[in-house]
């Protein structure tokens, strides 16, 4: 085995070059091993086992910065960083994360987890470097996905005016360069690379002087195109009309090749951009026709490629995906967005039955929520469909562009609430804080599956904007018997009875049952009341409870610092109504990768916790 | 007068093309005169006089939609529109805004205020238009200042995509385009203006044809830059690469010729890119040489474009940009960045000082962020200067890629609370909720001057995040004689007596005092505390007045949800203290433009309102 010799950074630089291809195999092979166990990210890994070694032998780490953009693409640098023994808890509470951290490793210079940050935080590395007078490489590694986000083309436009030395690597993984043009591409990468950089200005200027040879290819692709001179002259023009030398493309799986680009990129004085072509999920035959399918995964069958647990019953996703496409029947002003997740969200049936009400944005929150605003400004309905941890990019343009104007768009949140295994990047944990604090914005949270098909019909037929933030996983489909007609701003009682009130928002209705089952049990009747509505909330009924109850206990999944605890029990001390208020939410601090029931634990907002605390305060009160 | 015969839309189409030079200027005079007696935004409006009657020359509104960006550009507009006679009110209370408003017009087709939204608006309405299968034009006009956002860049990545019209006019007021490149370009715009869309493919390719002609230009322009082929080819290049038509440049001053472009622009069947060379400050000399002061203004002499009334004190920037240079005399590590205000936020003197230490990233508030972040990994010590409004744009990031990894990034945020006459979109009021929600990070606010450049100090010796809010305008320099030492997480008491306590952050100090004092008048003493920092807030102090107060007013100027008084008054009932908690924040609503006092009267933040209020709970308490 070759993958044992490397026990830490830079021993893949003792291994013989005859020794890399089996490398890459066993390295192929230990991921998909491990992978089919855990779950995690598959088709990204294996596209990159090669441009990951090449990375690592090119450059020397940890003095040299390595930046993953995104980031679940970094399980081979965690493999050649010394972490191989670590990867049977890879993403399992307590073991490595799915993403680098900065805590794990020296060898990972920046923590990712969202979108497109990577030639941000590089360039930060760069400028540091240049004005603590060091002379290490920074390499920020972007997919060409993440390239369609609005901060990379940011970043790109300030990285322009480099003096010095910041290599962009583009792995590109959907082929885009098609042949037409690999031609000049070939050629002006064999010039970059195999010349040095005093020869590039009169090598570019002879290669331009060449390019009239090729006009019967440009009157062709002309003919076949009508965005004119699209990709016509020289890939990579892009780039290099922003002031970033292009370098490429190269075989993302020829290690020789990448190499001696990387070599070649290091000589360049200002910001240069590597393009490398990868194949996503390549060396599993699954992965590779299915790549988007292998991107994240649950525990597989390595033979078949079929997951170990078949899905038991709808989740949130299903349910959201079924009711926008029965809507969309009747309401022909129903129109979705999606920022580049049209599986992860639900809409690929929309999109199938509706395509051209159906719009992918790419990977661009931002710009999906004031897209949705103009054409609610036209008179549509449209519906943004977003993980609540990624509707954070679009905070912005929700509080300026959205609901200033009170426009009807419908934020379908989700992933709200705590996510698990990805960790402290994708949690949700946020959005009842940074959305109830908007103006004109109703929110909703429903208690399962049926209500939030009913929030969706309310939230289309207002005439302003509303967000549902809804959990991941498994619709709830309990509580099947609570079926109170949802009416705007009204919370819906569940049970009644005791001097005890549980507020709860969302998926703490059903623990909130739970707690109330397991009081009775003891002889204690409690109110059990489901929001539904995080704002505005139902002061009635809260104000009814307050005077009629000894305790109220809000819940939500949610951090408490300006969440739904923390606006009832301001009101209710505003309104001097004084019976006081246990407040379960998420602490002020982030939470870390594991499985949703040990966080929820841990965090103290499961049913045994919630038990706990009110005995306490109970205790207190006495 | 020629602009007396404008009353309503398309009134200007009534013209003989000969009065459209006089009513340029009368446009020109009367703006002159209006803002140099109400102040508003000048220079942009001065160089956009001719682009806004060749549009309203060109199309058709209402029925056609033109969105401006950023939208302080509008005055001709609403000129045009019937707002002549409103202009007295411009910006004042109840008056027009200086932005566009869909409730002001019907010709306003979407409102605006933040940078970079206006293709991403646009877009959603070329898509709603075409689903509704109607036929009118959409027209987003972007400055190329506005170019550098994310958020365009998203758009028209999105935009390239289409299969329809779509107008963008790219307002270049900065002459970016050189003389080098010139007969390119006028070869170009005249091929594509002057012939039909049928002949474009053939044309284009007669014209790439003849670039070798070009070929000493080339080479004379490689030896002088080595950011290689930049703009080289052909201007336009980066958006036809996008898949975008690109039709230019046409002179922003020549009506006729604009005119002319923008039917040809009609014609496209995706969508197309009218690139528009304007001169900022157009016909008025003190702001054609000076256009950047001259971009927004207080009143001012025409004669000589000097300010009416001289600043008697110096501000909040000014402290801010005072303390930044003097720290950064002491501390190497001390960077910061702008998101292209170095002049808004105070840092062009710490610019001239320390030019290698200074970064103005474009606007781009969520690169900005995670720039800084990059280089705070790095070791050194950002400072970003930004306005509160702005700051929303890096919400993600701030969460996500500075606060999650605990940098020692600090947010120097200007403009937080009410700025006044711009309006609701500028309102720094959401920052307290947005910025304490988030795990990791300090959040500071000054009663005065003194104490910006104190929490300055503390925040830059900090090992996490900071924020530091301060609002526009005049530093307080009150209650100098307050200077207990900062000290982490503190607040500071400023008066003590009675039985009712204020709890005061950053600007409602000096009105807590202001209501100390009156009440004293009144034979009533009370405390008056300074938090300091919204988070942590100061739980011992908040405890120790909880246990011997009546009442405890909490006073901010954010909106009260997610804000401190509800933190406070929730935090109070948590723990079973059960004083009344009088929350004076701002409602949750957006907050319209005019004066800054009538403001906080209107919205109940100021004395006489606070007094009130007291007195009524009082009156409900006995």
């Amino acid at each position: 085995m070759v993958l044992e010799k490397i026990k830490k950074p830079n021993d893949i630089k003792k291994l013989q070059p005859e020794e890399f291809g089996l490398l890459a195999e066993e390295i192929r092979s230990f991921l998909i091993e491990k992978i089919s166990e855990t779950g995690g990210h598959l088709a990204s890994n294996l596209g990159v086992v090669e441009l990951t070694m090449a990375l690592h032998l090119a450059f020397d780490l940890p003095e040299d910065k390595l930046i993953w953009d995104v980031g679940h693409q970094a399980y081979t640098h965690k493999l050649l960083t010394g972490r191989k023994e670590d990867f049977g808890m890879l993403r399992q509470h307590g073991g490595i994360s799915g993403f680098p951290k900065r805590r794990e490793s020296d060898c990972d210079a920046f923590d990712t987890g969202h979108s497109s940050t990577s030639i941000s935080a590089g360039l930060g590395l760069v400028c540091a470097r240049d004005l603590m007078q060091q002379k290490h490489s920074v390499v920020s590694v972007i997919g060409d996905g993440s390239m369609t986000g609005g901060m990379a083309y940011e970043a790109m436009n300030n990285a322009a005016t480099l003096k010095t030395n910041f290599i962009i690597v583009l792995n590109d993984n959907n082929m885009s360069i098609s042949e037409n043009v690999g031609g000049i591409s070939r050629y002006l990468t064999g010039l970059r690379t195999n010349t040095g950089y005093n020869d590039f200005k009169e090598g570019l200027s002879s290669a331009l002087s060449r390019i009239p040879v090729l006009g019967d290819a440009l009157v062709y692709r002309l003919k076949q195109t009508k965005s004119s001179i699209k990709q016509l002259l020289i890939p990579g023009m892009f780039f290099e009309e922003m002031g970033i030398t292009y370098l490429g493309p190269v075989d993302g799986h020829n290690i020789q090749q990448m190499m001696q680009v990387f070599q070649e990129a290091k000589k360049v004085r200002h910001a240069v951009l590597v393009h490398v072509l990868t194949k996503k999920g390549k060396g599993y035959r699954p992965a590779e026709m299915n790549p988007s399918k292998f991107h994240g995964v649950s525990p597989f069958h390595v033979s078949t490629g079929k997951p170990k647990e078949q899905k038991r019953q709808p989740d949130y996703t299903d349910v959201f995906s079924d009711q926008i496409c029965r809507l969309a029947a009747e309401d022909e002003r129903i129109v979705a967005v999606t920022a580049a997740m049209p599986g992860g969200t639900g809409l690929s049936r929309f999109a199938q039955k509706y395509p051209k009400r159906f719009f992918d944005v790419g990977i661009a929150e931002g710009h999906a929520v004031t897209f949705a605003a103009g054409m609610a400004a036209a008179g549509l309905r449209p519906v943004f469909a977003v993980y609540s941890s990624f509707l954070q990019r679009g905070f912005d343009q929700i509080l300026h562009d959205v609901c200033i104007q009170n426009l009807p768009v419908l934020f379908a949140v989700d992933r709200a609430g705590l996510v698990g295994c990805d960790g402290e990047t994708h949690q949700g944990i946020f959005d009842l804080s940074y959305l109830t604090q908007i103006p004109n914005l109703t929110v909703m949270a429903p208690k399962n599956g049926w209500e939030l098909g009913e929030f969706m019909k309310l939230a289309l037929e207002l005439e302003g904007p509303a967000a549902v933030r809804y959990p991941r996983g498994p619709a709830c489909m309990e509580l099947e018997e609570y079926r109170a007609p949802v009416e705007y701003g009204r919370a819906e009682v569940l049970e009644e009875g005791g001097d005890i009130a549980f507020l709860a928002v969302g998926s703490m209705v059903e623990t909130a049952m739970e707690v109330h089952r397991r009081m009775l049990e003891q002889g204690k009747g409690s109110f059990v009341v489901n929001l539904r509505f995080a704002k505005p909330f139902d002061k009635d009924t809260v104000r009814r409870l307050a005077m009629n109850s000894r305790l109220l206990v809000t819940m939500e999944e949610n951090v408490h610092i300006g969440g739904l605890g923390e606006q009832i029990a301001a009101w209710l001390s505003q309104e001097g109504l004084k019976v006081k208020v246990l407040q379960i939410a998420l602490p002020d601090a982030y939470v870390e990768h594991g499985n949703v029931m040990i966080l929820r634990e841990e965090n103290g907002i499961d049913a045994g916790s919630i038990m706990r605390r009110i005995t306490e305060v109970k205790g207190e009160m006495e």
